[in-house]
């Protein structure tokens, strides 16, 4: 199997027994096989076909990206500074009911060309037309959550027809491209569908096994509306449909009440946080330090390119570490080292891949990016943790491995061909334009 | 005169009259000679002595900082996530109190290689020992205004050995570098200067006939200070003190009155909005759409990399936009194009260079930059203004121009040495740490 080393790094391994390694890592096939501090011993030296030089480069794990709808990026700067609902309903949702497999396909493949280039190895994808965003995670090298979200404000049978889509993707996908995809459920949000829906969405997820993933409280409109259709607000709501009887992830949690955050940590519910969409569509700021104080599980998720309009998600990480200090007073709010392990760790942790990916570590899998840190905002070299979360972006990533592979070289993108992608979204816009 | 051309580009002017130009733009010695749309006239083909070619770039003015300590790069990442005063006090003074001449030097050298890798084009500085920050202005070939920020907590005749000091610096300096240089003069805050020295500083203003600038109302704690201290708010009490009788900057103005922001408006005050380092130290959020509403130049600032931790105004920028929709629930609230503007033409009016830089016009400055949109998230092209507010990062910068003067090509700076400064200002903060 393909060995190979990497020697003369710093090693960001985001591992509390060892935060700071300066040293060597090796990899054999998709997974970390060793690493150390100082030179790397003879034997691995001998045993690696190749050797990466980490001079001048931060190594941890690759970042993990908890939510977003990658194929929307066919949409960025199409509708800015609107509400919610307006920007959903008048803009966002009228496209897309024209987006063909293809426009997903080719959204997609940009928002996956993003993502390596700006550090994410790992991200959680909701939308439609789910088997050709699967073709890219394939093609990419990416590894993926992936879910077919239904919107249940449609007639029975059309329900039933998107929920059999749901399964059937499920089906076919979870677990596929050398085990780097695995599929959840989704209901889009409790105010996209109704009660019953919701409860069979669960009743398949039982059945397959998966995980769920839903929007939820993401503007104090939709909590209120919830509270008027069904007497309760949304957490109390989806507690009682079921959707926290399996390991679920919900995106946005912006409005919660002291005895929802109460819940959701009892439950085990993780919470996908997406700073830079809550902002951009004014739905409010999450209260992250008081999920983290609960026990909750909070990750970072850059929501679409339509809402963000990016994905860098060290801007995610570093808004995550700025936002809740300025808003709740408190200096020592989310400090770097936390907000790093939100966008790390957490997001491991919140689909179900904790101590497989998230963490450098010997047995984990080989997710790692390169930071350059030659680069006046680097100097002096004081804080590598403070750097990364205060000072970096996502264009400071030199090199992308997935499952042992490199998919950045200098950034210069390897499994993706960038010209042909540029070229077929542009064209897909236009079309989707009309 | 040198005579140089641009074809082929977009040229994002920030004039209402003509905001997007696809075309050419004439430059002679350090002014904008010409532009317009569609291909450059033969003439200006034939008169021009070098052309660069825009395709794939978008030509917008130099980025303006108006508030920030350049010197302060080298305590980047020395103390993280601390309150306001226990920051100052207990880090950042007792480390500054060491800084030498060489220290101020290298730090704001490599401050000034950041600004322009990022797009800045002119900054605010105060600080000490400004005329080694004079000279990394002249060397680095940037805009800025500068002055020697004086505490007055000390006896009357080091007091004044201070306004000395910042006297003479503005003698010596004003007007230097082929004019890129101007002076202001500045008591450091309010609650670091007593009123009597307040009144001097504003005499001496008087005198030389230059600007203001200090902090204000950065803290909530700072305003309750002032009351008990003073009997009135900051900015009555700088008001009573004259700091309000000729041009001033105020750099933060956290926590204001609607009293207070009618007053900053009556006397035309600009204020200096710093997002990131506000939320960062748990200062708090900015009433900035309450005082664009009232009318008063709101710019922005990076504050030093020791409470930000860079200096890219993008991020300002991108988190003017997107923090007060999200504070106030207003997702109208600074729209991209005001944001920009903050960036650019609102930066230049409140340091008294309007007209003459922060837009794209004949007979202005040649003060500009390039951004380079050959990337995934400049896919699809559809509103530049909101992919340079919401996606771009100084990063995207390719080439900067100042006075005519470029100062980076392809990421490349011409003017400054960034190996030696590198290795100086890790020097400098090694032998500071002691």
């Amino acid at each position: 199997m393909n060995r190979w080393l990497i020697e003369n790094g710093t090693l960001v391994t985001m591992d509390p027994a060892a935060p700071i390694v300066h040293g060597w890592l090796a990899v054999e096939g998709s997974a970390i096989a060793g690493m150390g501090a100082g030179e790397a011993p003879e034997e691995e030296k001998r045993k690696a076909r190749e050797t990466v030089n980490g001079k001048g480069l931060l190594f941890l794990p690759g970042l993990v990206n908890t939510h977003g709808h990658a194929a929307m990026s066919l949409l960025r700067g199409l509708a800015d500074d609107l509400a919610l609902q307006d920007w959903l309903e008048n803009h966002m949702w009228p496209m897309e009911a024209k987006f063909t497999g293809d426009d997903v396909y080719w959204g997609s493949s940009l928002a996956a060309a993003e993502m390596i280039l700006s550090g994410t190895t790992t991200f959680v994808d909701m939308y439609d037309h789910m088997d050709r965003v699967a073709q890219v995670v394939e093609a990419s090298g990416l590894r993926a959550s992936l879910t077919r979200g239904v919107i249940g404000l449609c007639p029975p049978d059309v329900q039933t027809a998107k929920l059999n889509d749901a399964i059937q993707f499920a089906r076919d996908w979870h677990g596929k491209a050398d085990g780097r995809i695995q599929a959840m459920m989704s209901p889009h949000a409790p105010y996209t569908c109704p009660p019953d829906y919701i409860e069979r969405i669960v009743a398949a997820a039982h059945e397959l096994g998966l995980p769920l993933h839903t929007h939820m409280s993401e503007s104090a409109a939709e909590v209120a509306q919830n509270v008027k259709d069904y007497g309760v607000r949304p957490v109390e709501h989806l507690d009682r449909l079921g959707l926290f009887s399996r390991p679920a992830l919900v995106a946005h949690a912006v409005h919660l009440t002291d005895e929802e955050i109460a819940l959701l940590a009892e439950r085990g519910v993780a919470v996908s946080h997406n700073p830079v969409s809550n902002l951009k569509l004014a739905s409010g700021v999450a209260r992250v330090p008081d999920l983290l104080r609960a026990g909750v599980t909070v990750s970072l998720g850059t929501d679409s390119a339509a809402s963000n309009n990016n994905l860098d998600l060290f801007e995610e990480i570093r808004l995550a570490a700025l936002l809740h200090k300025g808003v709740s007073g408190d200096p020592t709010a989310v400090p770097a080292a936390e907000a790093l392990r939100m966008g790390t760790v957490y997001g491991a942790k919140s689909i179900g891949l904790e101590g497989q990916v998230g963490m450098l570590k010997p047995g984990m899998k080989a997710d790692l990016i390169a930071v350059s840190i030659a680069k006046p905002h680097f100097v002096p070299a004081t804080d590598y943790v403070s750097h990364l979360v205060y000072a970096a972006s996502g264009a400071d990533v030199a090199h992308v491995w997935v499952d042992g592979k490199q998919l950045l070289r200098d950034r210069e993108l390897l499994t993706l061909d960038i010209e042909r992608i540029r070229f077929e979204a542009q064209r897909s816009f236009e079309r989707l334009r009309g």
